[in-house]
């Protein structure tokens, strides 16, 4: 597999001892198997476990004791989790393109590290499959070029999609099913569906900023619902909410939010999916993350729930497969006419040959093996970056435990102001997200947004020590 | 060239002498050269020439008299044309959808002859061309697979996008130009970034349903402005409407317009852009067509004469090179920052691979060439089919004479009723696209837009004479 063939193996080694320190099967104190124990029990060469124990001993999960041995170190406490959020009970107008698009265009400056975008990294993306596949599918299907693209999309592509769909218990034909220009699109288009401008859409708080643009681009009002940093948005607090006011739609992401990396639980989303059709407010299902699940068992989306047509669910390949494709789609339930007519008049179709490859690569190409690589990776990355903050950011700092994909949410004490912290980092060519930008009402002025999808590296522990740093001189 | 390779050589040969009759260097009645000296002249074999004057024959163009020869066919006196437009001087909700969306859903059913929608053929495509390029890109590019596309998408194709430009007459850089889902796409951003819901925006009339689709979407109202069949637009009542009226934007097709085919002279585009720019109302203009102008120079763009940034040009490589592949392209002038964020907003980047292939395509492919022979081919298809419309047609009927492109617009006359033969067609599984598509104010019933896109054949004489068959039936 592509994956393990880039990762060399004492960082698969060390990857495993860390797994076991921070699972508390090796216990703070504790002296680790020796050099010679573990090469024999692993079949790997002494000097793959030195390279392995130097490793953990930079990130700081073991330590040396002359003429002993390695041993478990004892760690702090491990870190906090931020509270539910708790944002204003009014529906906001939303103002935050100037902010976003700022931070996003000094991301994309050269040399600049990318703490804050969540991208997924290029060595994680199967690129000579791809190509290959890619290459196929020019020469078996020259249609792909020549055909005008229409909606709904490539049949052969939307069947591979309903049979995916299964994953996440969700029961749908390719029919249902409208394909897109990456995951955004789709939510564009629903949100479009279902609602007008001056309409109020309810959101977790926080919420990732690029569902917030979406909702000022169009006029529309955000109504942010308290959420809890691992079970997901407050089914209470959306049902006084919707009760009390006129709320057009819910636009959530009930496995593996963005930016908390929360997941609601089954029995959640079958409440939320009864509690909405029975009060007729669609849902919009944003699962563009939801693949990246850590779990053993995948979740079954909110949709999965839908006996109406109430849920529009929608997803797309760039977080997991191919992100320069952007293929994305949507199931829309009742709403597909007008999803699909407005998918025509807003792009007309998606690139024909994208969409083959896609389709190919689902079915041939080992899409279940990458899946399982990119968790674990993203997971040990997740786990290096929380272990370098605890260590490195001011006390008092809480950070999320994200349930799947590649961010974390970190909650500095309330004295740090976490703009002036980006325009610092910013001096020193690292990019930061800082937590305004995740939020109708200007909230979360202490946090941050971090990216955990950068391969591991010394370097990247450096960074997030010199973070660390500038944070504690920001606090006022 | 792809193209002339696979268009054989008596087509070739027929078409220089159709093209003779319509200029009048061959008059009604005059012998056309015998079999041998026509062989002699063009240095093809006898029975090329034999093949090619009985295509002119099954063409209507030439008559044989026994013993005598080949002879010019006495041809119904040209065509008339349609005259000015003269829609209602209110703007307009527009309500397209509804039927547009029918006639696009019935055009879709396999074995419809597509004569509605205005699609480029298949057979014109250079797919194994463009096949090669694709392949070689994603060799030697792996990033367009494993990047996240962002925008204002590749600089490669930027560059490549600014020098074309300047065969328009447009002189801009590459940092000034915005990658986009097709034109339609860059016509919904540019729409977004200058108007609001509510706001009126001035097109010509008839106009292409698409455009009026994106303003009814965007709860925009539609302003019809009169415009001539060959020269476009109206300068004097466009004027007018703004003066008497808020006119929020204009989205115009200054050259080759859908359906008619207009081009306005270039000291009327001169004066539009100048007189737009003093009054501060945007110009989009949509130049989709445009490469596909049959003179033998190609005329400035609206945008060349731009000095202020207020002209926002929209294009694409959908009608000309890729239809599959779905790139096109703004220059949105001031409006640019909008422009961009938009983009990103409602669908982040473009697809990679795609861009890089066109890009490739630009510098190598021999796009110049694979103009020449499309304008040639469409310019040679426009002209059976007026001529087939003339022969078929209820007398009376009138017919444009487009400048580019491959439509088109059809005045029958006005006791008949376009909707009622469109739906008489469909029964006999032919596609047709009814005038009420093409107006917010649901005029021209008793028009159709009739798409020369298909190589010409026999059986689409004979559709065109069945269709002429059923619009006198549809004569109330």
């Amino acid at each position: 597999m592509e994956i393990e063939q880039s990762t060399v193996l004492y960082e698969v080694v060390a990857s495993d001892i860390s797994s076991m320190i921070s699972a508390g099967t090796l216990a703070a104190g504790e002296r680790v198997p020796s050099v010679r124990k573990l090469s024999r029990q692993r079949r790997v060469s002494v000097s793959t476990v030195v390279q392995a124990y130097r490793l953990l001993e930079d990130r700081g999960f073991i330590e040396a004791r002359p003429q002993s041995g390695y041993y478990v170190r004892s760690r702090q406490r491990p870190m906090r989790e931020p509270a539910v959020s708790a944002p204003p009970r009014a529906p906001q107008l939303v103002g935050v393109h100037a902010l976003v698009s700022r931070v996003l265009e000094s991301a994309k400056e050269p040399g600049m590290v990318p703490l804050g975008t969540a991208l997924p990294h290029a060595d994680l993306v199967p690129t000579s499959k791809l190509r290959r596949i890619l290459t196929d599918v020019a020469r078996r299907m020259p249609d792909t070029l020549s055909t005008y693209a229409l909606p709904p999309g490539r049949e052969d592509l939307r069947r591979q999609i309903a049979l995916r769909a299964r994953d996440f218990g969700v029961r749908i034909d390719a029919d249902e099913i409208v394909v897109t220009n990456g995951c955004v699109e789709a939510v564009n288009l629903c949100l479009r569906a279902v609602a007008k401008p001056g309409d109020v859409i309810a959101l977790e708080s926080p919420t990732y900023f690029g569902l917030l643009q979406i909702i000022e681009s169009l006029g529309m009002k955000a109504l942010e619902i308290p959420t809890h940093p691992r079970s997901g948005v407050s089914l209470d607090a959306l049902e006084l909410a919707i009760d009390r006011q006129k709320v057009k739609a819910c636009l959530l992401m009930p496995t593996v939010s963005n930016p908390l990396g929360s997941t609601m639980s089954e029995a959640a989303k079958g409440r939320l999916v009864r509690m909405l059709a029975e009060k007729g407010v669609p849902l919009i299902e944003d699962a563009v993350y939801s693949a990246l699940h850590f779990g053993d068992v995948q979740p079954r989306a909110a949709k999965a729930y839908d006996r109406t047509g109430n849920v529009l669910w929608c997803s797309s390949f760039t977080k997991t497969l191919a992100p320069g494709l952007r293929i994305g789609w949507v199931a829309p339930g009742r709403y597909y006419e007008q999803v699909q007519m407005l998918k025509f008049i807003s792009s007309v179709g998606v690139s024909d040959l994208p969409q083959a490859a896609i389709a190919s690569f689902l079915e041939t190409g080992g899409y279940d093996r990458l899946l399982r690589g990119l968790r674990k990776s993203y997971q040990n990355q997740v786990q290096l970056v929380t272990h370098a903050i605890s260590r490195h950011f001011p006390s008092g700092t809480r950070v999320t435990r994200p349930t799947g994909g590649y961010v974390l949410w970190v909650e500095m004490p309330k004295r740090i102001d976490a703009l002036a912290l980006y325009e610092r980092a910013l001096a020193e060519r690292v990019s930061l997200a800082p937590g305004a930008m995740f939020s109708a009402s200007k909230r979360y002025r202490h946090c941050l947004r971090v990216n955990c999808g950068i391969p591991w590296s010394a370097h990247t522990d450096a960074v997030l020590r010199r973070v660390g740093e500038l944070a504690a001189q920001c606090g006022s």
